[in-house]
Parts: C-alpha cells; structure tokens; sequence
C-alpha cells in the first residue's frame, strides 16, 4: 500500500490533544474512501489520495489480518461470559477486605528473573526497549507483587489484602487450552502467619465456587509442615523437593508413574511406599489428623496438624458443608514457595482439568528484594480452565448481547420516540439495544433472535397513534399490548417470568 | 544473590498442572528462609539452601525494587476509583447494547503499523520475539478493532456494536499525567451510517458523564461534512488537513497560535478569518444551521447539516439537557480519520484538562485488511484524566478497602464466631473484613480508621456470653448493643445513616 501524505508516523501515534483515539498512517489511507464514495462525500483532495485509491481498487494486496500464534481474540458472547466470571471473583474477593491493585505489564527483567536469569529464558517476551534496558513482560502475578509490598510495605501496613486480576504472557509452546497470553486472577493476605487467614482464603475459595454456580465441589487442603514432617521422620529431607513434585503428579500421572518417578529420585522401595501410603490415606479428618498428631514427632508438623484441625473445625462452624472440604495427603503443590496450608480445588463433574482454584500459604514473599519477613497466604482462580469448564457443564449461555430488550427502528420518523422509551427502560435497570437501521421487521428481530435477546419493544404508526407499545416475549413468541405509561413494568414482567 | 539449587527457569517458568501460581528460581531462594526462622520450621535442608541464606543475611545487594520509567503502580485508593469508574463505563456501555471484546497485547507489527511502517518507530514497543516475528504491542484499540472486524466481520453482523476497555503501550517520552501504559475505554457501532448511531453515541456518552457522577459538562459535536464544505467554498481543500489540524489547538492555544499555523500553511490573511470568524460561532444551534443551510452549498455540507438539527432534535426529546449539548463549529478533531460528527466533552469545572471524551464517526475503519466498506461512529473515554478530574473535584474518595464492615479479632478463643458471623453479613451483601490477629483492640481499631472502614462489628467473651454484638459507628464515633439476630439490620442501617 502506499501512503498517502507521507506524515510521520510519529506525529500520527501522538495522543491528540483531546483524547486517546488515533489511527497511525491510516488517517491518510482511511482518506481514499473519499473517493470510493464519490459524490456523497465531496471533501477535500489530497496529495496521494487518488493514488491509495488506485492501490486499493486495482487489488494491491492488503495486509492479512491475523493474530499470532499462540494468541487469541475474545468475541462477545466469550467475553461475556468472561468479564461475569472476572465480576464474581471481584465481587468474592471485595466481600472478605481484599483490595485491588495492579503492576505494569513491563517489568525490568532483573526484577522478574532474579539475578540468577542472566541466560535469556525461551520462555519470557524480553526485549531491550528504547532506553536499551532489559525488560519483559510479567508471566505471573506474584513476582511483580513481590516487588510490589517491598516498595510499599511501611505505607500499606500489614496485614495488607489484596487481588489482582491481570493478564500475563509466557511464551511457552502453545497446547490445546494454554495460551501465550491468559489473564490471573489472584488473592492474597501478606504479612501475617495467623491461621485465621488461612481459614479466610478457604472460605473465599468456597464462596468463589459457590457465587460462579457449582454446586458440586472439592477444596482439597494439606499442609507442608505435615509432609515434611513425614519425610523428615523418613529422614528424606534432603530429597524433599524431588519428593514433592513426584506427588504432585498423583492426580494425573497416577501412583506407578510417581512409583517410578521417586525411586529415579533415590528412595528406597520402603520409603516410596510408605510415602504413598500416607498419600493414601482418608477418612474422617478428625481421625486422620489423630493418627498424624501420634505419628509425627517435629513442632513444624504438630503446628501445621493443629492448624488444619482448627481450619476444619471452624470452616464447618462458618457454615462450609462437610462434603465439600477434604483433608488430602497427597496434595504437594509442585512448587517450593509454599511452606504451610495448600488448597486445590476440584470439580466433582470434572476431576479430569484439575485443580481450578490453588494456592498456599508461604513464609517469604519478597527476599528478593527486602529484608523484611513478609509472610503471606493466597490462592489463584484458573480463569480459562473454569470457563472452558463451565462451557463443557453447560453453565454458559450463548447470548452475544449484554442486552435483554431489543427496540427495532420500525419506523424511522420516530426515531426520537424509540430512543426517549430506551432511555426511560434504562433508567429502570433494563439493558436495551435500538436497531439503528429501518429495515425490514423480519430482518430486524432475526439480527435480534441471532444475538439472544429476550424482550422486543415495538410501535409502528398505529402504536404511536393510540399511545402502546407490542411487547414480545421473544423466547416464548408471545406479544402483549400495552399503555405507554406500563411500558417498563410490562417488559420487567416479561423478563422476570423467563426461566432462569 | 546465589541461586540455591540451579533449577532451570524453563521448568520454574511452567504453569503447575494444578494452577497458575508459579515464581522462576524464587522457589530456591525463598526455601532459605526454612533456616532464617530455625527451628519453627524444620524443613528439608537443600543443596545451596545455606549460599541462598548466607547471601542474604551477610548483606549480599538484594534486587532494587522499582518500576521502569513512565510506569506505575496502582495502589488500591487509585485502583478502588479506577475500577469503580470501568464499572460504570461498562454498566453505561452495556445497557445501550455494545459487548464486550478483547484482543492480544502483542500482534504482528505490520498489522500495527500499516506497511508504511517499515522503518522502526520509537514510540512503539516493538521487538522480535522467539519465533522471529516482528511484534509490538498495541498502542491503541482502534487498530485491532480494525484487524478484529476485517477478521470476523460475517460471524459478528453488523451493527456491531463493541466496547474494549484495555490497556495499551507507548513509549513516549514521560510527561506529568502521562505514561508509557494506560487503558483505554472504547465503544463503537460499526457497519452503519445510520444518523441513529451518531445520536446513540451522544447519549452513551452523556449518560457516562452523568452517571459517573458529573453535574456541569457541556458535550460539544460539530460535523466533518461542514468544515469540508466551507473549506471546499474557500478554494482550501487541498489544504484541509492543514487547516484542520490547525483549527483543533484552538482550546488550548488560542486564536492567534491557530491563525499563526494556518497562515504558515498558506492560507491567506482573508481566509485565515474566515475560518476562524466560522468556528467562534455561538447561539442556538437551530439558528447557526439554519444560516449554515443557506451558506454551504455543497451536498455533504447540507447532509452534515441535517444529521446535526436532527441529533439536537432527538437528543432532546430523549431528554438530554440542553445546557448540555452545544453546537461547537471549531471542534475539528485532529485527525484524518474522522469523516462526519465529531464529539468533545468537556466539564464546565476543569474546563483546561480538555475533553475527557472523544469520538466521532468514519467512513472506513479497516480498509487496511479488508475491502469491505466498513463505516462506524464512537468514542473513547480518557480515563486517566477523568480520574485526574475527579480527585481535583474532590469526588474521589481516600477508602483503601473495599468493605464497609470491620471485625476485630477480639477474642481468639471465638474465631469461628467471627468468621461466622462475616459471612452471615456477606450473605445480607455486605463486604466485611475480620482482622486475622488478635492486637490489642485499640491497634485493631486504628487500622480500621486508617484504611476508611464505616462500622465495627465487636465481641468479647461478655458479649458472647449475652448473645449481643456492640456495632461502632466509625464515622460517628457511636455504638450500640444489638441482639445477634438483630445484627445485619442494624449494620444496614448504621450504614444507610451515614451520609452518602
């Protein structure tokens, strides 16, 4: 394509003056369709416009439109369901004190590797900017809020709350269902090691699932004080690491694969069994943690046996239902950030994704950056997994419309009064969407059934004559007339006697 | 700073099967606290483990916490403003029909930039990533709008009508209230000419402006049709660019600043006044169209005269003030892009911060992808300056939480009650933080003050034994003794008292 007057991209990247909204290079290309339009739209010739005409009209190739790998577009009827889930977990999350931040989605590379991350790392988008500083984009959440407390530490205090909901980028191989660039969605309590906070994440993670609409769910919790009892008292501790994330395959590899993979790591065929027979166990939490309480001899396991005896004790009296937390053994964490409680959180329809709510209690957020002791608790909800989750339960509906009534422009000599009644519906709570085109009826409410709504409101020159509107049941195909002034009671009516 | 035990990144980096909590290397160096805390934590002893410890508490240069140059941190005050003022974008956004859309941070530099941006741009962020793309990050939502319908344009329909509230990158230099990332807030209705369009337009915007909570702003509209038919009557337009250019800094620098720039691009003395004596027109915008009919001759001219008398007309009978709306002739709008009605909207208070919302309608949005005609009308809402707006009105709040309802730990003896009783409150739909440590209640409380809690909700084992709960007024000072079946009642009302 040629371009038109040649301006400097620079100049056309600025932000104007007024506002945010610019187009660079295209305002000169976009120009050309003054010509295409001919005589409806006679404004001013430019230099190079004709010949941006005549590399458009004459078929010179456009650019294709294309994202890239591993990167997607979110269409409506996807983001809605998308921007609801982000709404609940907010709405949890606001419910029990936490706060919102955010961090920039550039991050000096230092901060996000460590300085162990000298080596370029495949799987980090790490560029030098203009200034030649190495920076990248956050792949997660917790690094840059580790950056975060140690910056603001004295003037958040502690406890501080917090959740952020952030997009991140790693770039990993793309999978089926993992993608370059997916959003987080995380809380955490940092700078206290109270128990009453790890109780609170559980009851946050419950109100989570239970607001998005499960009904039948797992919150699995352990904690890493017990298990490393264990295998201190196997006198392991040198392969806990190892240990640990060969258990945190069991759900999925199953007990031979983590067999194999423990005694690659070492241990005997005693001390993988009697690991995995403690993995195994389950029963009544209270006679689980009575064996452990006699088992275990070391303080770090007798503290972290007590801690989750009083999670299960005052989860229930907080009214969590018994069958949906489950004291498991086996749940490792993959990871060595995690010190104390863990949660998973499974989908009893749908054990197979895997855990859609994790987390942990940690003693060190930030020793990369302070001295100061910032221990903490939180968790992360696994946005995409829930959503393609609840898509595959059916809890998703396929409406591509935020709206429910739809207004069709029947009549475009009362424009005014279709755009006045919208208004007067909003204003009672109502979403409503007017066609802004008079084309034909028909054609108008199938644009209508195709995006889901539920409700039309129509009135052509009859209607407006005798002062009523048609409300249509969309869904059921029915249609009421009714006096202008119960217009907004009417379609609340309708709507409200919808199933759902 | 050591790296304990020399985990590769890649598998530090990778999502757990479990979730998406995951921190490169830091696992290794977090795991040296295991011996900083001695013996409450008895954890397995790593190879490393002891460099990771010796490092730190020897002093070894931890990483400088810090955000790069022209990025920032949102603290939650800012955060709890910034979202609430998404929120109400989004509600306004919503119930007049547009949806949701999001799209990758990083696409294809050419898609970006046209072809006509070969030559590397030092605004953009621009960089190869590991594949050897050329890739940046996205500047502005406009031009992945633009890709998206050229992309989808026969599954969406049109109208389609979307809002992308997103952020984007820049890397301008910093200025005071300028950064190198922000997020923008967009709506348009795209494959439409219909004038219903550009009046609906009118109408979100001024429904944003009123239910963000503005009383005094003045949305200004003119229409590109006009300024080109006076500019055709003038013998100017092969300069119009120029001219509208120029003619769009009249705000903020000032008549002779605008007649200086004109005349530099060759406009003459009698022109020059022409021009201006145009745009400084005021009155009622019925008596400036009808001296504009009879003016401009032009068939666009008299067609953008037409969609104006008839937005004034319909956005009245839709009942939008009429102090509200004005008829502004020098509004051009800086750029090319913009083809018939143009919108600015000021607040009648800050009148020098300049429109906080900004649009207009286009002839062509995608003719870079596509050779589908596709027309559309929108606007985008300066977010970051209406947030700059609203702490100068002093319409913004200093609240670092979001709840109203503070519970201390009085008693950890009854932590179960406590957490009970929250989500007790929570189910009523009140947010409610309990503090997680048993302070002195006095500490308690001034952490309650400082973060801008509304009421206290207090027991101690006197209470328990009564079955009361004492509900403190923080605003007032005031507390009252109530029942515990009494409690969410007389929280609400507490609540509904204050003022506000």
């Amino acid at each position: 394509m040629i371009v038109g007057d040649g301006t400097p991209l620079r100049r056309s990247l600025k932000r104007g003056s007024h506002g945010h909204r610019s187009l660079p290079d295209c305002g000169s290309r976009v120009a050309s369709r003054e010509w295409e339009l001919g005589a409806v739209h006679t404004k001013a010739r430019r230099r190079g416009s004709m010949q941006c005409l005549t590399g458009n009209t004459m078929g010179e190739k456009r650019i294709q439109p294309r994202t890239l790998k591993g990167f997607r577009d979110y269409l409506p009827s996807t983001m809605l369901a998308r921007e609801q889930l982000i709404d609940t977990a907010r709405a949890v999350y606001r419910s029990y004190g936490f706060a919102p931040i955010d961090t920039p989605a550039l991050e000096y590379s230092e901060i996000l590797l460590g300085k162990g991350g000298e080596e370029s790392d495949k799987q980090l988008f790490r560029f030098r900017d203009q200034g030649d500083r190495d920076v990248a984009m956050r792949f997660d959440l917790t690094v840059p809020l580790a950056r975060f407390v140690a910056m603001y530490a004295n003037d958040l205090g502690v406890p501080f709350k917090r959740y952020h909901i952030g997009t991140v980028w790693r770039a990993e191989k793309p999978q089926r269902g993992r993608f370059r660039e997916f959003v987080q969605c995380d809380f955490d309590t940092i700078g206290t090691t109270s128990n009453t906070a790890d109780i609170e994440t559980l009851l946050v993670i419950h109100d989570l699932m239970d607001r998005i609409g499960f009904e039948r769910f797992e919150i699995r919790v352990n904690n890493r004080m017990i298990l490393n009892g264990l295998l201190e008292q196997l006198g392991l501790r040198d392969r806990s690491t190892a240990v640990l994330r060969a258990l945190d395959k069991l759900p999925k590899a199953g007990p031979e694969a983590v067999r194999t993979e423990m005694q690659l790591a070492g241990l005997s065929h005693e001390d993988t069994n009697a690991v995995l027979e403690f993995a195994r166990r389950g029963g009544e939490p209270d006679d689980v943690l009575r064996r452990l309480r006699r088992e275990l001899q070391t303080d770090s396991a007798q503290e972290g046996i007590e801690r989750l005896a009083e999670l299960f004790r005052v989860a229930q009296a907080a009214g969590v239902r018994e069958d949906r937390l489950r004291l498991d053994l086996s749940i490792a964490r993959g990871l060595d950030y995690y010190t104390g409680t863990i949660y998973e959180t499974f989908l009893l329809d749908l054990p197979q994704i895997g855990s859609v709510c994790s987390g942990g209690r940690y003693d060190q957020l930030a020793e990369l950056f302070t001295r100061q002791q910032l221990p903490g608790v939180g968790a992360s909800l696994g946005l995409d997994r829930l959503l393609a989750a609840m898509e595959e339960l059916g809890m998703l509906d396929s409406r591509s419309t935020p709206c429910t009534v739809f207004v069709p422009l029947f009549d475009p000599q009362h424009t005014a009064e279709y755009l006045a009644m919208a208004r007067r519906l909003r204003s009672r709570g109502l979403a409503v969407d007017v066609y802004p085109d008079p084309k034909p009826l028909g054609k108008q409410l199938k644009y209508a059934d195709r995006k889901g709504f539920l409700v039309a409101v129509i009135a052509g020159e009859d209607e407006f004559a005798r002062g009523v509107w048609q409300v249509k049941d969309l869904v059921r195909g029915t249609q009421n007339e009714v006096p202008d002034a119960d217009l907004a009671d009417a379609v609340i009516a309708t709507l409200g006697a919808h199933p759902q």
